[in-house]
This record gives structure tokens, C-alpha cells and sequence, in this order.
């Protein structure tokens, strides 16, 4: 009698331990949504679910195959949404969505110098790009953006900020041959971003990097050692690229070579490089910067505000270039939402090259999503929902009138999504937006910090 | 002791009475925003208020003026917010919002004959347009639309459909010389157009029309007999005009004219008239187009998905043309937000004319409202915030961290506003949308009735 008491305990507890057993554990899932992986396949699932424990994702399968083997501590309902890997911001200047709108339909020159460059000098410190970087995460977070990169000063500030918000970012401190409010000369600015590489080196979110401000704005010695201090610490090195035809002139005059080219003889692309516009280059130039593996931004918004011109995107790619997309400052655009730079680079292509089959969604979505990531040397880590990769991601409300009827999901994301729709933001396995509440930052007075700051821009351009 | 008693309760009747006397009503007042009336002079109002009796603007002032001097029965509070003219989409195709994303990134033909044009034939039907109108009606008022333009088969379904809503439209019945959902010979479209414009030709929002498709699919003598049935009528005609160079083509291959020329030549631009793309047309096209005092509508979206090209906007201004504005269907588009096509817009015109001055947010912006009105020969009725004016009003969130900070209220418009920023939307003084909440229809009915009609769209392409 007693031994068979005990036999039917130990085949209880068994049975008990068994079923624990084969659920692993999950922290997050996210269950119930049209999954568009953005993997190399391009696989979809319907009624998916995708699983995350810690910062990593550990399964993507339909909703009941991970409801039956993961403990899910945490589950996001995304019935009805579309659920995707968050986006990727290839260039920007964060902290200048505290100059959003500050002179619209001018010409650049008279827009730099009527009003970003005054702006600038008297308003740029460690607190303006504090109070300025929160604004942007507020905004990329609600847009649905999960990793960002930015050119811009006092980028220690500008990390310290981004860490709180809880995203994801490559962010290089400038060097520019003009004193700026952070550094007098491109020596201090050298020296500035050394320290800036060793404060954030090991981060997990954060990738320092240098940000040579373009080709024209800095002699060749700084150039080198730009490029000196970038391989030292294997950290990538951003750069506007050949995007103006002004600026095509004044490197042809003085060096008789492309920007593209100018950079190869000095030897600035021997090593992580990210190019923002890339909008002039040739088929040379573009040889030159698949040998080199040197990412390129795609910027479609800001080359039309400020009619930059048309990059050769699908010329980019077919050379085998890793293109990415940007919103490019918030100052010429004028606002960070990445779904628009997708729609932007669709239309923008479809017209400048007359055939409506160009960029179609599918290959928009990439520039802001794997493709994205390869440009920024991380596609190992990011930019598709793909077992073992960090968990960025994002879900997208279909709810609304503008979403209905939904028959494609790429075309819907491309052609009809606004940053508006996107409802949940994880990064690395942290809700950073719920049910579009934002947890990391508190949005109240990210935004009254941003008008007392707006006050004082006002005050400087009078 | 008496008298004294009585004195006193006149005076103060009369004070009161005086009090009473001096306060005129008003149905609705809008107050405490920044006022963009887009009026000739392009007068803006900081803190300032719209006053509106029944249909009718009845004042314009600072806030406090007008709380002086209306009694308000209802009072929208507009703090913080833009308040401006409800936006006027000059063209589009309503119903086909339920063919949103409907085959993408395709060449033309393909698309029409391999997803548009079966979908039709087995769909479009009287309950199809009532459900895609209520559809289209709910995206537009909840995105800051009050009138649209349509051009569509059983107009007066989308008549009545549109009643429901609220909204104000111009709605064109088609002709065409191929068998459609509605008429088996263009003779019966004709016919059904008439008695469409016999029902609606006194009702105040709803401006009855007649809509031949296009110079290329429609037969000379079918057109002159639209002309003489819009002006039998005096309603408008309107009609897609030199969109792509196929068009062009086509009919300089049979008349050895342009589109415009053809169209002048059979005297169909002899009344009332809207053209809809003119994205080819000439100086010779144009200088007629403005003898004619025909209306353009652009529609920079649809032009670049579909890579129709660049209609020349400014030269169509500078002869002295009235230029609207446009979504086009949402088939083709994919939504039905001016504030995209705005932003479309100002963008396109940057790039193809090389300068950042080129279609500045002002320009754009009267596109969408005033300039609109007078492209549709609304000009004295709708388009700006005018004493005497029909009260179309829409005010804009400020709140968010997309729209902050606020330098200058135009070029936030064109650069930043989203349609999901419209907070109220207001017809002839009626509240369609309040604090983002449809007053008129029911969002759960219309969404489930379109997904419903989505099924069957579904199976029609099988």
C-alpha cells in the first residue's frame, strides 16, 4: 500500500516535471500578428508569434507551436498587427529636431547661413543635444525606428541620452575643419572622439564611432588620421558622401578627383565606413566602394527638400553595395519617421527611373531593415527576426480606416504605414513603447525641455 | 419709494438686455489656436478664435475678442493647436479605397488587367460603393479632408453614402465607351449621369457632376454630348487629362493633336471643367486650358508610384491656371491623406525644378485649400477661414514629439503634419470628427463592412 503510494507520487511529480520541462522559458512573446521576418527568404507567418528571452530572439514559428513550448513571462497581443524588426535609421543629426522647421523652402546656403549655422553657434551644448536626442528617441520609439545612427557634437551626451531612452544607436562625434561648439579645432575634435570610443566601447547598445563631417570640409591630413583613430579601436567612421554637385566642384577643382575617389587615394576607406547620400558617384566611385566595403545611407526625403538630386540606389546595389536608408536631420525633412523615408525612396525611384516596377516596397522595407544593418557592418546582429539575432521590434496597428483592407502586408508597409501606427517598440528585449505608451522616457517633460530649448533657438536666429 | 424700486429694475433689466444684445450667436466657436486662414493675404492669428453660425464663418478674431463678443452654444477648445480650412482633394476614385494595395509595383497594364480591371468586373456594384464611399469617408474626415472630388460608377450610391458622412464632394458619374458595373454603352452612362444630376442638382453639400474617363476612352461625339449635358445642367465635367505619354500617343496617332488641343477642338472645355494629371501639356495646352478657365488637379502621389511624371505645377500657376490638389485613388496611392500629397508636392517640385525654393509650404498648402476650392469653381464658398465662407474647418495637434518644437505653422504643415494629427474636423458647421472621435458613421460598422467586401475582392482575382 505504501509502495504504491509512493509509485503514484513519483509518477505525478514525473509527469508535473516533464510538462515544465519541455516549455523553455521565454521573457517576452510577442504572439498572434502577421510576422514579416524580413530574413533572406522574405518569410511571412501568419498568425505567428515570435519568442525572446533576455535581449535575443529564440524562436519565430505560428502562434500555437510557441504557445506550446515556451513559458512566456511576458505577452505582447499582437492580433491584428503586423509584426516586423524594428527599423533602422542610417543617418541623422539627432539633436537637430530642436531646428525642426527653422527656415523651410530656402536655398541651402541661405538656409545654412540665415539659420542653422547661427542657430547652432549659439545654442549648441551638452544640455541642447540632451534635451535634443530625447526628443528624437521619443519620437524614433513612437515611430517605431529601433536603431539610429548620428553625426552630430558632444556625442557623450548624446550616448548618455540615447542610453536612457533605451535604443539602439551608432553615433559619431564630429570632426569638422571649422571651430564648433565642441572642439576648436579637428585636433580637439580627434582627441574628443578618442575619448568619446573608450567611454563607450563596450556597450551593448551603443556603438561609438567617428563622423568626418564630409570630404569638403576637412583637409587630407585630418582625413588620415580620422581614419588612423576609426581602425585603432575598430569602431566604423561616418561621412557625407557626393551630395551636391557643389560639392562635386569643389573637391574636381582642388583635387581633380571624385569625393569618392579623392577618399581612395587617401586611404579613408581602409576600414568600417558608412557614407551619407552618396547622391553623385559613378560607376568608378561605386567599384571603388563595393571593393571597399563602405556602406552608403539613402536619404530620400532630405535630397528632395533641399534637391539634392537622385541617388543611384538600385545602381548602388547592383554593384554589390550595402544601402541602407536615412531620414537625414530632422532640420531637412523635416521628421524622423522611417515608414516616410520608405514611401519616399519607393516614389522617388518609380519616377526618376519612369517604370513603376523600381523600388518595389519589398526592397524599400530592406534598405530600412536588413539591408540597413549590413550597411552599418551589424547584420549579423540586427535588422530581420531571425533566431539568435537581438530582439528589435516592432508591431504595427492595421485597426484603422487608412489600414483597411489589407491584402499585402509590404505594400501595406510601405505605401500606407505611418510611424503613427506602430503600437509596441522592443530593443533588445525591452518594451520601450506599450500600446503606444513610451516607458523609457517620460514624454511630458521631454517635450517641455524641447519648447524652453526652442525659445532659446528663437532668441539666437533674431 | 416705488419709483426708485422700479428705476433701478430697468436699469439693470436694461444692462442685462444691453449685455445680452451685444453678444451675437454662434452655432460653434473654434478657440484658442493658431489661426491659418489662408486667405489672400495669408493672414495667421496666434491665440485666436473662429466664430460660426449654423453653416457660416460669422467672425475671425483674436480668442478674446470673440469670446466678447459671441455666445457660443458649443466651444471647441483649439489650445495649443492649428486651426485651418478643411483640405479639398480634387481628385479621386472613393470606392477604391477597398482595392487599396491591390497589386503593386507593377507597369500599368499589368496591374489594371491583371488585379484592377478583373476586380471590378466581378465587384463594383451598388452595396460595393456605398461600403467603399463609408470607408473612404471615415479615412478623409479622420485625415482632415471636407470635399473630394470623385470620379466612379453608381455615383448616386456614393451621393447618399457620402450624405451619411457628412462631407462635402463633387461627384462625377462616368462615362466611358466600354461596358462597366453601372451602363453597357456609354449612352446609358450619359443617361444615368443626367438623372444622377437631376437628383442631387439642389443639395448643399453634394455638387453633382459628370465624369467622361479620358480623351482616349471615349469616342468624339460622346464627349461633345457630355459637354452639352454638364451645361444643360451647369455642373461640372470632369475628366483625366495628358496623364502618361501613352496618352499622348494615342491620340496624336488618331487626331494629330495633344489631349487639350483634341479636347478644344470637339468644344468640350466649354463650361465647366476639371482636368485631372495635365502632367503633358504644353504652353499651347495651357494657354488654352486658362482661356477655358479649366480647373488642374495634381496629384504628385499617384504620378510618381505609377511613374506617370512631373506635371509642370508652376507653369500651369504662372499661366493662370486654378491648380488643385489630389490623392487620386487609394489603389493608386495607397491612402487618402492630403497632408502626404502636401508634403508629395513640395518635395516633387524641389527635386524636378532643381531648387529648394521651388513649391514652397505656402504654394502647397493653398493646392490643398484655396487654390483647390476655385480649381472645383468653389472659390466664393469654400477654401479659406473667411467671414461669409461655409464653416469647413480642421484643427491639428501640436502635441506630440513629431510636432515639436513649432517655428513657423506653414512650413510645419507641409513637413511634419500627418493626417492622424487632425483632432477636429467641422462641414458647414457640423462636427464630423470630435477629439479624434467620427461623429457620423460608425468606425466598427464601416471597418467590418469593408473587410467583409474585402473577401469578396479576394476571390474576384483568384
Amino acid at each position: 500500500m505504501k509502495m504504491w503510494r509512493i509509485l503514484v507520487i513519483v509518477a505525478v511529480a514525473s509527469a508535473a516535471c516533464a510538462r515544465v520541462d519541455t516549455k523553455a522559458p521565454a521573457t517576452l512573446v510577442i504572439s498572434g500578428g502577421t510576422i514579416v521576418t524580413e530574413d533572406a527568404s522574405g518569410r511571412i507567418i501568419e498568425n505567428g508569434a515570435v519568442a525572446i528571452n533576455n535581449d535575443t530572439i529564440v524562436a519565430i514559428d505560428t502562434a500555437a507551436a510557441i504557445a506550446a513550448k515556451y513559458d512566456a513571462r511576458e505577452v505582447i497581443d499582437a492580433r491584428g498587427q503586423i509584426v516586423m524588426p524594428g527599423l533602422i535609421n542610417t543617418h541623422g543629426h539627432a539633436p537637430m529636431v530642436l531646428y525642426r522647421g527653422l527656415g523651410s523652402d530656402l536655398a541651402l546656403m541661405d538656409w545654412l547661413t540665415k539659420y542653422i549655422f547661427p542657430a547652432e553657434a549659439k545654442t549648441v551644448s551638452p544640455e541642447f543635444v540632451r534635451v535634443g536626442t530625447k526628443l528624437a528617441a521619443l519620437e524614433m520609439i513612437e515611430s517605431g525606428t529601433t536603431t539610429f545612427t548620428d553625426m552630430y557634437y558632444f556625442e557623450d551626451d548624446i550616448a548618455a541620452a540615447t542610453k536612457e531612452s533605451g535604443l539602439r544607436a551608432v553615433l559619431g562625434e564630429s570632426v569638422i575643419k571649422f571651430p564648433v561648439a565642441d572642439a576648436k579645432t579637428p585636433e580637439e575634435g580627434l582627441a574628443r572622439a578618442e575619448k568619446f570610443i573608450q567611454a563607450w566601447k563596450n556597450d551593448a547598445l551603443i556603438t561609438p564611432a567617428v563622423a568626418p563631417h564630409a570630404p569638403y570640409t576637412l583637409e587630407p591630413e585630418t582625413l588620415k588620421a580620422v581614419r588612423a583613430l576609426a581602425n585603432k579601436y575598430d569602431v566604423p567612421m561616418l561621412i557625407h558622401l557626393a551630395e551636391t554637385q557643389d560639392e562635386m566642384k569643389q573637391i574636381a577643382d582642388r583635387f581633380h578627383l571624385s569625393p569618392t575617389m579623392y577618399l581612395e587615394s587617401l586611404g579613408v576607406w581602409t576600414g568600417r565606413s558608412l557614407g551619407a547620400h552618396a547622391v553623385w558617384v559613378n560607376d568608378e566611385d561605386m567599384a571603388t566602394l563595393t571593393k571597399r566595403g563602405v556602406g552608403l545611407a539613402h536619404n530620400p526625403e532630405s535630397n528632395m527638400k533641399l534637391a539634392s538630386g537622385v541617388a543611384p540606389v538600385q545602381k548602388w546595389i547592383d554593384h554589390g553595395i550595402h544601402a541602407g536608408l536615412g531620414t537625414d536631420g530632422a532640420a531637412s525633412n523635416n521628421d524622423l519617421d522611417m515608414f516616410e523615408a520608405i514611401r519616399q525612396a519607393a516614389f522617388l525611384h518609380k519616377l526618376s527611373s519612369n517604370d513603376p516596377r523600381a523600388m518595389p516596397a519589398s526592397l524599400a522595407i530592406e534598405l530600412a531593415t536588413r539591408r540597413g544593418a549590413e550597411a552599418l557592418g551589424m547584420g549579423n546582429k540586427i535588422g530581420s527576426l531571425e533566431v539568435g539575432k537581438q530582439a528589435d521590434v516592432i508591431t504595427i496597428s492595421l485597426g484603422s480606416a487608412r489600414q483597411t483592407p489589407l491584402y499585402e502586408p509590404l505594400g501595406q508597409i510601405a505605401f500606407v504605414t505611418h510611424g503613427d501606427d506602430v503600437r509596441n517598440t522592443i530593443v533588445a528585449g525591452r518594451v520601450l513603447m506599450k500600446d503606444r505608451r513610451v516607458l523609457t522616457l517620460n514624454s511630458a517633460d521631454v517635450i517641455r525641455d524641447a519648447r524652453a530649448m526652442a525659445d532659446k533657438v528663437r532668441a539666437a536666429i533674431k
